[in-house]
């Protein structure tokens, strides 16, 4: 392994930081995969997403938008119906989203490889 | 913004939660970092982190070594001590931490120029 320096390791701490404050958690980033699929409409992201609950679903579309990562729109009626899109600037989280994918699936083949030889 | 294929985003759910899983939460990234640059013992952890909680830092190390990311070794005394080192298969995880701490690093500069002008 090659050993990281220790300047490099502590500039990261604080911009490791701001990113895991907005991607924490169980659900924004299966509110992003859910939204840049299609779901769109609220009830349509909660139904797409098993388990989360309509008053964690709001609570977390405002945290993106305040995070410029949706754009919530309201398309005047009747009946007034609400959407939400990624923004453009979503699309800056996609080196983290494939460097998750990427870890988490060979993550699991090594744990379950352990397991299998333990 | 590209638009990502809808197979493409279905497949990366089951391996991002898995990765969330792991570096879930406000510390393990920190404490492999503290880990990296020095910190090996229990205490000079706990020092090097501001706000963790004994308790808190040993449930987090003890899932640490579950997920194979540290290696635990106690030294026979007396008196006996313990450290922690970072397995080589903890460098398998620097992509993630690199692509957080870049995005976090433009993410604030977003959000605060957005600020700024607002």
């Amino acid at each position: 392994m090659e050993t990281p320096t220790l300047g490099l390791c502590l500039s990261a701490i604080r911009p490791l930081h701001d990113a895991l404050d907005v991607i924490n958690g169980k659900w924004k980033l299966q509110i992003l995969v859910a939204i840049r699929t299609g779901h769109q409409r609220f009830r349509e992201m909660e139904r797409s997403i098993p388990g989360i609950s309509s008053k964690v679903l709001a609570k977390e579309l405002k945290d993106l938008e305040m995070h410029l990562l949706i754009k919530r729109t309201v398309h005047e009626g009747p009946p007034v119906q609400v959407s939400y899109e990624a923004s453009p600037y979503a699309a800056t989280l996609d080196p983290v989203i494939f460097a998750l994918r990427d870890w988490g699936t060979k993550h699991r083949e090594k744990v379950m490889g352990q397991e299998a030889s333990a």
